[in-house]
C-alpha cells in the first residue's frame, strides 16, 4: 500500500515513515484481540453470576426444627445486582467495539480520533468495572469469611456451589479489568508514538 | 522563550506552531491542580476512615442481660483495611506526582515522555482506587441496610458515627475516582494533540 502513496510534505514523510507506520499495524491487531477478550470476559462473568442459584434444606431454630428449602441467589444482594449490570455494559461494549476495531485494522491506518474516543470510554469502563469487581469481592468475602464483630455468619459453607460461582465471577471480572488496563496502556502508547520525536 | 529557540526543520516548526504549544501549558497547569486534588481526596479520605472508631453500650442477649461497651473500628473488616491501603498509596502517589508536574511546569515544555509514564501509573491506581471504592461501598452498605437473606443485621442505627465517616469517606475517595479519570482523559488529550495532522 506504501508504494501507492505519495507523502507531500516534510511532515508527513516523517508521520508515514516505515519504522513509524510499522507498529501501527500489529497495535490495531492488538487492539481487536484485547477487546474481543473484554466481551469474552463480560460474557463469562455475566453467565456465570446469574446461574449461581442454589437451594439447600436448611433448619430453622425454632418449632418445629424441620429443615426448609431456602435459596441463595444473586439477586439478593445490590452489590452482585450492579456487577451484573456493569459486566454486561462491558461486554456489549467489548462487542461493538471489537466489530468497529476489526473494521478500521482493514483500512491503511486507523485516525488518532478513533484511538482517543475509545480510550474516553475504556477509562470510565474501568473504573466501572474496578468498582463492580470491589464490591461483589468484598461481599463474596463476607460470604465466605464473615465478620465475627458485627455477626455476619459466613454462608458459603452450606451453599457451596453459589459461592464457587460468585468467585469464579469475580476472578473473571479482574480478568477484564486488566484486559481494560492494558487496552487503555496501549491506546496510549500508539498515541504517543505517533508524536514526532 | 519562543523567541530564543530556532525551529530547524520543517517537521519541528510544525510542532512548535504556537497553536500546539499553547495548550500545553494551560494542561501542565491542569494537571498540577489535579494531582494536588488527587493527593488532598487519598489524605482526607484515609484521615476520615481511621478516625471513624467508636464505642457504644450493646445489650448482650443472654442473662446477666447488662450493656457492654462494644467498638467499631475499620480495621475490624478486611475491605475497609484494603480502602486505607489503596487511598494511601493514592495520596503518597498524588503528593510525588504534584511536586514531579509543578516543577515540570516550570520548564519549557514538557517531554512526552513523562507524560506517557505517568499514564501508566494513573491507570493502575484508578483500577485500584475504583476497586477499593466498591468494596468498601459494599460493605458500608450491608451495614445501613442489612441483608435479610442470610440474616446479616444493620449496624448503623447502633455506631451512627462511624457510619457517617465511612460513608463521607467513600465519597471523597469516589471523588478521587473521577479526579483520575480526568487526569488520565487530560493526558491522553495532551499526547493527541502534539500529533501533527
Amino acid at each position: 500500500m506504501a508504494s501507492t502513496y505519495t507523502p507531500t510534505s516534510e511532515s508527513e514523510k516523517a508521520v508515514l515513515a516505515p519504522e513509524v507506520r510499522a507498529p501501527s499495524r500489529s497495535f490495531a491487531l492488538a487492539d481487536v484481540i484485547l477487546r474481543f477478550l473484554l466481551f469474552a470476559s463480560g460474557l463469562v462473568a455475566v453467565v456465570v453470576m446469574i446461574t449461581s442459584k442454589q437451594t439447600e434444606l436448611v433448619p430453622i431454630p425454632m418449632p418445629p426444627f424441620v429443615r426448609i428449602p431456602r435459596s441463595a441467589n444473586f439477586n439478593h444482594s445490590p452489590a452482585f445486582i450492579y456487577f451484573v449490570a456493569a459486566l454486561s455494559v462491558a461486554g456489549i461494549y467489548g462487542l461493538i467495539t471489537t466489530l468497529i476495531s476489526f473494521f478500521s485494522l482493514l483500512k491503511v491506518a486507523r485516525g488518532s480520533k478513533l484511538v482517543f474516543h475509545f480510550v474516553i470510554f475504556d477509562v470510565l469502563l474501568l473504573g466501572i468495572v474496578a468498582a463492580a469487581t470491589g464490591s461483589a469481592g468484598a461481599v463474596a468475602y463476607l460470604g465466605l469469611k464473615g465478620n465475627s464483630h458485627v455477626q455476619w455468619r459466613k454462608i458459603c459453607h452450606v451453599y457451596g456451589d453459589f459461592c464457587k460461582h460468585i468467585g469464579s465471577s469475580v476472578a473473571v471480572s479482574l480478568f477484564g479489568s486488566i484486559v481494560l488496563v492494558l487496552l487503555i496502556l496501549l491506546s496510549v502508547y500508539a498515541l504517543s508514538k505517533r508524536i514526532p520525536k
